[in-house]
């Protein structure tokens, strides 16, 4: 789970709630890093009401400075016992400079293995690609020097991930880096978003990773697998070349193959109002079709004339969608009207 | 010419001197309108000073308030003659509102069609698409009612122009208005950087429209031609969805073919520091094939040992290129070495 920063932790609590549900709820253990934050126990104590409050069974702090402190064995066999781990925000080149290449690294990477869901906000999100924004300004075009990378955790590999991503104006800083690198996908979260990396298996067999974007924003992906750029020649500070990148906007409940690039199509919703307005429709041209069966029975109308009261009949069932052109109308021989029903006579009424 | 706003006036001007000069220079008559800003003759002076300094011959103001007076002869009769037409900054609504649909909205249609340059720049330059951004907010994000569209002038057919682009951080707004009208190009104009669009016909007679970036930022396109969206229904102030629009991020001096929508590929430009390494490496190879030539006529090699040779010397020559492994060294007999020659023997040295 990759959270954009600022997830919403009085209301709906969207995020957090997910969270806690895929650690296990009540059988959840939970272990929060706040390294990156400069604030420890002070964040700690906030992650642990909020996840208490979501019905988490157990919450530890797994809280390394240093990286002899991210060897401590305690700290590991926390992380081996977790069933979710949760990365707080703050300085995620202090993160990864603590934890990356470190037994408890390679601990938060063996739980992400196992299958315990391993959620990350601002600074820990960006710590969860294999290649990290280290830190840039903001902007919209992407410009030489503008930004820095390091290496991440490569819990999500071929990748680099930014956050508070439309509130700090950071396309620029992404698309310099996937212009430099574009084996790599770059995935930008918005503040209180955030973007659900799930392995699926089809009936198949085929594997796929599939990303699911949920809460307030949205998650934006650029693909420059067919990148034409000038990133390798670009003068310092100059706007950079890059052109062909693909790019997706994906709000909650877009889901996006990160296998094939490309995104899941939704099962289609059906409007309420559509629905209905179908089936009026089906039931008009049940009692049409009993009409004509009826006249062509009785042998009682001309082709022309059939085709002239149909043609009536579908103004008057459908009046939106005329089947004649309307000046056919004044040339037309007016003829003894149908048996009247009902229903075709409320629906004439008001034209 | 379609300029993002804040144009460089002190320093190289390079966006001012292409204009003037693509209006004919000493031969150039300006008509500049100024009817977007609430300063009208302040900055008239100003752009008249501006386009007098880079030699323009003659500069007059266009400057209707109201629709009535968009029908003034003399306005029109200015437009006619002008070889150029520059539209300043302000309120694009006001400029739309103020001269479109009237008879100086028509000539400076016209005047564009007969070949005069027509620049504008912020609120000039939004005008010219032929749907216009009318006013709305920041974000990077798309968000349902974010910004509003107005009808533009259409100098630039199916396109939506925004201006200010990096530094307003608008890139949200433009994909919003994208997604709602995927046969709408996108073109966002960074500060102090034109877009220029030029009509080329090729030497086989086909046409196309070609889009060439100046200045110190870029020009960014957003081709929805594939979009998959849920604009028609995202609801108000959500996030949209936009799925597999292509991104082009153009600074100078790139070219795009907006009929092709692609890249115009640049002629290969050529490193001086390459180009003299490969002369030299052509020389060295002359020399090479000599050695082998009297090598060969002399009969004194056997096939191993000219292969050797000819390995040893491509690793003096280029070191940076080994065409043989390095474990095959050890293993090697050693040899006579050949008849030096003063440059073989420099490059072998500093290994």
């Amino acid at each position: 789970m990759i959270i954009g920063g600022a997830e919403d932790k009085l209301r709906g609590r969207a995020i957090l709630k997910a969270f806690v549900a895929a650690a296990g709820g009540p059988e959840a253990r939970i272990a929060v890093i706040p390294t990156a934050s400069s604030l420890g126990p002070e964040i700690v104590e906030v992650y642990d009401a909020l996840f208490r409050r979501e019905g988490a069974g157990e919450v530890v702090a797994v809280r390394p400075e240093t990286r002899e402190q991210a060897h401590d064995e305690a700290l590991v066999a926390a992380l081996e016992a977790a069933t979710g781990v949760f990365m707080t925000g703050g300085n995620q080149l202090k993160l990864s400079a603590t934890v990356c290449g470190t037994p408890v690294g390679d601990a938060i990477v063996a739980a992400h293995e196992r299958g315990a869901v391993v959620a990350g906000t601002s600074a820990g999100a960006s710590i969860q690609s294999s290649h990290m924004v280290a830190f840039g300004g903001p902007g919209s075009t992407p410009k030489q020097r503008m930004t820095q990378v390091a290496a991440g955790l490569g819990l999500l590999g071929d990748s680099v991930i930014d956050q508070h991503f439309d509130q700090r104006n950071r396309y620029g800083r992404l698309l310099m880096i996937t212009a430099q690198s574009p084996q790599l996908l770059g995935i930008g979260v918005d503040e209180d978003t955030a973007a659900i990396v799930e392995h699926e298996v089809a009936e198949d067999g085929t594997e796929r990773q599939v990303l699911r974007a949920l809460g307030r924003g949205a998650v934006t992906i650029f693909d420059p697998s067919r990148i034409v750029t000038d990133a390798y020649e670009a003068k310092r500070n100059s706007p950079i070349l890059a052109s062909g990148v693909v790019l997706h906007v994906l709000p909650q409940p877009a889901r996006f193959d990160l296998t094939s690039r490309t995104l899941v199509p939704r099962e289609t919703r059906v409007d309420a109002e559509d629905a209905a307005e179908l089936a009026e429709a089906g039931a008009d041209l049940r009692r049409m079709a009993r009409d004509i069966t009826r006249d062509i029975a009785a042998d009682d109308v001309s082709p022309t004339q059939l085709r002239r009261r149909l043609a009536r009949k579908a103004r008057r069932g459908r009046p939106e969608t005329p089947t004649v052109s309307p000046s056919e109308n004044p040339t037309e021989t007016p003829e003894t009207p149908e048996t009247p029903d009902s229903q075709d006579a409320q629906d004439g009424a008001p034209r």
